[in-house]
Order: structure tokens, then sequence, then C-alpha cells
């Protein structure tokens, strides 16, 4: 090891106790911290952020990566250090032109926009929350200039998000989608019964939670590298491969909310669990593209999660700890958890109407970083575009525009990576299906460890060394598309509803 | 304001951010971090501990303090200024002597010891724990060679505890306590009826948290300046007057646990809840006496929550919440709660015996500081004190030596505070009752807000800018005595067990 190396790891040590603190503030004001106790961690945050940051994009940084890149330096490194040094020279090169006030002023009006945001939608008043969403599009348009000149905002805001993906891609696979799936919705609701719920009553917050960890484990999830918290809006976050938090929430009156919610979770965590941990506290470790992890909250939530043999080895458990479904036969429940209809809520949706929920969103977002619709117009273009795509319209603003936690941090361009996740989806699970056999048989018989087994060799253990389109290419042998997706789509539920 | 002074607040504020960090590790660590997330918790802990250390003792911190003593700087100061400025002039006096290594060898050791300590609890073993509770004592020695090299170490570790007390003081007041009470016991045990509990079967846990909620409420604590996390062992931490965090923990088939723990930690809480803001994150924020503290979290555990008049207003809410409740009659969960008798558990104890339970601990930490009892003969020596003044012998280490964690975080010293604070508990009652009327009217009308607001102005505001027996000066008018505690035990008990 070079005398410059041992120099970098030291350096990455400290930035890395700084990042640790940074997740762990974040983790603590959304599970643990009360109300008069948020500004200290704000302040906290925004020192150790900034701090971080500052380390991140020092000369000393430069001239350490400079160095490193450098042929003598850059042949001696593995091959896991190669890649590291390669994303940390091309973030430092992006990162280095924001001023650190800028960066600073980010991190801050991001939590003041997340107080903010929970405030506007309990009362359900877009006007609250509307300064400060312009504000976070002035951030960010003014972060992306610096971070990339040469870039059109959105779709540099796109491959931050999902890198190597850009607006021109996404058009024609959500093309597709809509070209398909309007007239397909059209067909089931043409075909769809009156909604008669098999759920209703109390349903005890506290067995609820039993439910939830029955169902990590069952997954996968590793109780001794993770725990759960509560919050509003689930989350999933990582320190390393060692300890990763979940967080879900429990409705009296709606079991499948925390349910659907853990399975998702517990599949974003299943992902960053099983990282190879010699990635652990690098660039390389985690995964930073978010497409490719939703592709697989999304894969447990819906591929196998909404299939009905994912049930059957557990049904009666789930009856044991959670009565109440000891009277709703697994007919009923699979029904409810694939009923078709034009709904409001994005995380409530089927998985067939969630497309357009997405959809919506993204041209939403293209509204306003290409189009520069003024943010007091945006509800509006939210309820018309809610009209077009599913015939309804928000009672409210809670239930409409404010309904996402997103655009109070900043997250921008992260919508489109739910969707983009589940056409990965599609490919995945031609691929599972042609190396390991039927899904239906696997699940059917329990074997719900080998399908996980595969996504850790097949996904996981790759991290962040592996881009979504490189990774499914790797995976599956061909380029994204859509087409599996929509065939999924079809068979599925031409069959519960009998097309 | 001088620049000297603006100097030394931006110093603060930056200790403070690490301060404020190692809080929120240590709060993780106990609350949310799994098993394998532990270690990068231990790393990061002892890196701002160490930073934290390394600033607090500086070369640059002592010229500050040197600068800002000297009369010059030290008139134009404020009162409250002037207090922090002269205890931190002594705190940096005392811990630049300590050599960087040696403190970062402690607050590692001490993580360590925390973790071996659950273990060997759990396996009831303590040849696990004894090679750590070793080095535990060691480093405390060395430590407090270099913090006070002119005392006796277990007198210095008392005066740590508890600024102002020495082991001639306590031994003169725990022997008033011994002299009364040995007989007192013996005369109740002999009246005493064979043990009936009236508190069988199952507790809902979610119920006892329940419970927990209205407790804490009704005796003060604030929720929007505090929360509740859930641990093997109920503590109380704080980053500022604004977000105070206790813990508890919930037994299915003892709720008197949670019950008692809720309205302990609760007391605690409600102190640091209640200390002038102005002193927030300086040295005179937060009660550093763990004597005084004690004796709010057991003025309410004891003095108030097992007084019969306590629960009037409250017992059938909390049979709406914890249905078993409604079974059991106010007059046998009040006998329950103050039943007598000689037992293994110090937290589960009585108030009356519970003295002994803490007699018992002060010997025996003077036992490993004076008489330099070996580690290995400890086990020994708990069984032989714990016949001499219970009359019982642990059936297993779990429930004998390792029952406690203070050692294990190098808190020698610390237990003869929950007795001093007793002791203050017998005085205070009395002025409260000078001043405010009988407590048992008081409480049989509800007006236990009144008593908030009297422990309140005299004790919790001024957190530790009055040393323990400054402040019983000015709140009772006299100096520290037993008698109080014993005429109130004798009147209690003998109105109970009619003697």
């Amino acid at each position: 090891m070079s005398k410059l190396y041992e120099e970098f790891q030291d350096y990455l040590t400290k930035i890395n106790q700084y990042d640790h603190i940074t997740t762990l503030l974040y983790w603590d004001m959304k599970t643990g911290t009360p109300r008069l106790g948020q500004p200290a961690h704000v302040d906290a945050l925004t020192y150790f952020s900034t701090e971080s940051f500052a380390m991140s994009t020092s000369e000393k940084m430069g001239e350490m990566l400079a160095g490193l890149t450098a042929p003598a330096e850059f042949d001696a490194l593995t091959d896991t250090w190669k890649f590291i040094v390669k994303e940390m020279k091309r973030d430092y090169d992006r990162n280095k032109r924001i001023p650190a006030d800028v960066y600073a002023a980010f991190v801050q009006a991001q939590a003041q926009a997340g107080n903010v945001w929970v405030e506007a939608k309990e009362k359900s008043d877009y006007s609250l929350f509307a300064p400060y969403l312009q504000k976070m599009i002035d951030l960010t348009i003014e972060l992306t200039g610096y971070t990339d000149p040469d870039k059109e905002v959105y779709d540099a805001l796109l491959d931050q998000h999902e890198a190597g993906m850009d607006s021109a891609t996404i058009d024609g696979l959500f093309d597709t989608l809509k070209k398909e799936l309007i007239p397909f919705v059209k067909e089931i609701l043409a075909r769809q019964k009156p909604e008669n719920p098999a759920l209703k009553g109390y349903f005890d917050p506290n067995c609820q939670r039993k439910v939830q960890d029955l169902l990590l484990d069952y997954i996968g999830f590793r109780k001794d590298a993770g725990s759960v918290g509560e919050t509003e809006h689930p989350f999933t976050l990582n320190f390393s491969s060692k300890d990763v938090r979940l967080t879900n929430h429990y409705y009296d009156h709606n079991p499948l909310s925390s349910i659907f919610s853990a399975i998702h979770e517990g599949g974003h965590a299943i992902f960053e669990q099983n990282v190879n941990p010699e990635y652990d506290n690098t660039i390389a470790g985690s995964c930073r593209y978010m497409g490719l992890h939703e592709s697989q909250s999304r894969f447990y939530e819906n591929i196998l999660g909404r299939n009905r043999n994912f049930w059957l080895p557990i049904y009666d458990k789930i009856g044991e700890l959670l009565p109440p479904f000891q009277d709703i036969p697994l007919e009923d429940f699979y029904r409810e958890i694939n009923y078709v209809k034009n709904s409001l809520i994005r995380v409530n949706a089927d998985e067939v109407t969630y497309c357009f929920h997405i959809i919506l969103r993204y041209e939403m977002e293209k509204a306003i970083f290409r189009d520069h619709v003024p943010v007091s117009d945006l509800p509006a273009l939210w309820n018309e575009k809610m009209q077009e795509y599913l015939q309804i319209t928000p009672q409210d603003e809670a239930n409409g525009i404010l309904q996402d936690m997103h655009w109070s941090g900043g997250d921008f361009g992260y919508f489109p990576s739910y969707l983009l996740g589940s056409i990965y989806d599609g490919m995945l699970l031609d691929t599972l299906q042609e190396e390991l056999g039927d899904v239906n048989e696997l699940l059917k018989t329990g074997k719900i460890g080998e399908i996980t087994a595969w996504l850790n060799q097949k996904i996981h253990w790759y991290g962040s060394t592996r881009k979504p389109k490189e990774a499914i290419m790797a995976v599956c042998g061909r380029e994204v598309s859509a087409e599996p997706l929509v065939r999924y789509f079809k068979q599925k539920y031409s069959e519960i509803y009998k097309l």
C-alpha cells in the first residue's frame, strides 16, 4: 500500500464518521425527536453535512484523487478500489463546483421543507408548503447548474437518481406503458365488480407489528443487522450492510398498508444487507441507483407479495397473529390486494394503475423544470392530470399534490425510479423463471429463500458497482424494455378478471 | 461582549455539536441499533467523545478560561456565566491531566463492558463480566488519579457523583438508617401477612404503554419536549431542556415494573425539562448531581407514587386502559405497592428495604476501592451482605451481583445517590407540607400540578447552579439529615402494618 493510499483511507474514515452521524440524525429526527428538539437536530445535521461536504470537496481530496487516478497509483489498486476512486473523482469534479454556502442552504432548506410539508399535509394546505417548494426547486436548479452545467436540468436530475437514464429513454418506456395499459385498464374496469372490501373493522396495531415481523423474517430481513421504527411515511436507510433500518406505520382500519409497506421496505433492506461487505463505508457499498433499488422493493411487494402463492405457506400464521384474518378467505384477500381501481393515493394504488400515478408525477416534474410552470399553478395541473389518467379529482390537497414527501426533500427525478423498478422487475421475473423455474411453484412450496438467494447473488451483492442498465444486461442479457412488465400485467389480470 | 467571550462561545458551540452526537449515539445504541451495527456506533462514539474531550482540555480552552477568569473579563460576565466559567475552569484543571489515550480507552471499555454485561446477565455468568469489571475498576482508579490526585479514590468518586459528599458524611447518614430501620423492618416482618399478590395473570404490554403515557402526562412530563423508548434497563437522558428522552420496559406478568419505572424516569425527565432554558447547552443546564437528581425521581416514585391518594383521581382511568385493574381494588393495589419484604432485586424492592440494597452496594464499593477486594471474591461478598441485611441468598448471579448495569459503565459511587435522594426527599416533603399543606389532601384532589410547580420552582429551575447541600439548605433551611426520612417511614408503615 502506498503512502498516498493510506492517507486517503484515513481521510475517508473521518468523512465516514461524519456521514454516519448525519444518517443517525436523520433517523432520529424521523423516529424519536420531540417537536421542540427538532431545531437542535437540524443545527447538528447542517453542521455535520457541511463539514463532510467540505472534506469531500476540499483541495486535499482533489489532490489525493488526482494522485490516485494517475497510472502509477491507479494500476496498483484492486478492481474495487479502481471503481471507487473513479466514481469519487467524478463526484468530486461535479461537487467541488458547488459553493459551500449553497450546499449548507440546501441541507437546511431540506430539513425545514420536510417539517413544513408534514404540517401542510396535516392541514391540507398547499399554500403553507408552496414557498418552501419554490425554494427547493430554485436550490435544485442552482445546484444542478454547478454539478451538471452541460446537461438540461431535468435530465441531470434523472441521471442523479438513476445513472445512465434520461428523459428520451424514459419517454419511450412510459409511452409503451401508456399505449398498452390505458386500454387494458379500461377493459378491466368494464369487468370490475363493485368494491366489497374483505378487510373491514379494527386491526390491532400491536398485532400488525407481529405480522410485520413475521413477513420481514419470511422474506429474509435479518434482525441482527437491522431494526424497525415507526413513522408516518415508511422509508429505509442504512449505515452499512450490518445496520439497515426501516420504518412502518400502522393504521387501525387498514392492515394492508403496514403489510405491504413491510414487504416493500423489507425489499430495500434485504438489498442493503446483502451488498458485498467489503464495500461497506465506500461509494460502492449501498445502492445509489433508485430505480434499481425500487426494482428490489417492488419485486418483493408486487411480483412476490401480490402473488396468491406467496401467502399460502404463511396465511394461517397470519390469522394466528392478527385474528380478524381467520375470517377472511385467502381468495378474498388475494382479490382485494389486486383490486384494480382509479384511486387518489399512490402508495395505496394497485400495481397496474400505480403506473399512471408515476407517469403523472414524471410529467409534473417535466412541467416544473422544462416548462417552468409556476408553483402556484401546480395543484391545478395535478388535478387535470388526475382526471386525464385516473378520471378522479382529489377532494383536498392532502390527498392530491401534498400526498408525497419527495419534493419536500428536493428529490425531484426520483418518482420515475419506482416505475423503472417495475419495468426491471418484469425482466428479472423472466430470467428468474428461466433459471429457477416457475415462481408460483417456488412460492407455493415456501421456497422464497431460493428467490432471495438468487436476487442476493444476481443484484444485491454488487451494490453500486454496476449501473442499472449494466446490471440488467448482465442478469437478463438484453436491453431495458417495458414489454415483460406489460406481459406480466396482462397475464395476471386477464386471469383475475377473466378477460 | 468582549472578543474573547465571543471566541469562547463559538468554541463551546462546536463542543456542544460533538456532545449532542455522543448523546444521540448512546441513545440509539440502547434503543435502536441492531447487534451487528453496534461496533460502528462504538467507533463513532469513541471518535466524537475523544474529539470533544480533546477540545475541552486543549491549550486553547485553557487560555480562554484563564482569560475569562481574570478580573477584567470576569467582572463583566453575568452571574450565570460567572458560575459556568468557574465550574468549567475547575473541570478543565482536573481533566487536562488525563492523557487523551486513557480517556479514549475508558470510553471504549465502557461501551464494551456494557455489551458484555448484557450478555453475562442473560447467561447469569459473572465470569464473563469479571475481566471487563476489572478493567473498569482499573481505568476508574487511573482516571481518578489524574482528576483528583489529592483525594482518596472512593471519596473522589462520591464527590464526582454528588458534589460535596464524602464517605464520612454518608457513613453518618447510613448509620442512622441502619440503626433505625433494621429493628423497624423486623417489627414489620413480624406483623407481615403471607404474600398474596393482587396483580396476577397477563397484562398486555401495549396497554401498559398506554398507562405509562397517562402517568407521564399526569405527573407533568411534556411530550413536545420528550419521547419514550424501550430498553431492558430504564434510563433518562437529555439533549437540552427541550429534548429529554426516557425509556421503559414492559413485562407481561408484572405491570408494576413499567408503572413505577415510568413515574421514576418521569421524575428525572421533569427535572430536566424544567431547568432554566438559558442554561441549555452549558454546564449549568441539566443536573450534574446524581443524589439531587434521584431525589426528584424518587419523590415522584415513592413519596407521591406509593401514596394511596396519588391513585385516587386516576385509578378508574387505569382500569379502562389496562382492564385487569378493574378487578383489583385500590386498597389491594396500595397494599401491594407497599408490601415490605426481603427480596433480591433492588429495582423491585419496597421503599424501606430498598435502603439495605443501597447500603450493601455502598459497602461493596468501599470494599473494592478501599480494601482492594479482588473481583473474583465479589460474588461471595455480595451474597454474604445479602444475608446480613436481607437474610436471603440469590439463586444465581443474574439475580445477584449482575443485576445492575452501573458498574459496567464505570459508575462507581453512583449507588449511594439513590439513598441520598430519598434522604433529601424526607426533608423536601416536610418543607412542601409546611408551604403547600397536607400532601394527602393535594394528591386526593388531583392537585399534583401544584406539587410539580413547587418542585420546578424550588429545585428544577436551578439545574446545576446549586450544589446538593446548598439546594437543600436553600429550600429546607437546615443541614441534610436522615431523620425526616425515618419519621416518614415510621409514620406510613406503622399505619399500614398497624404497629
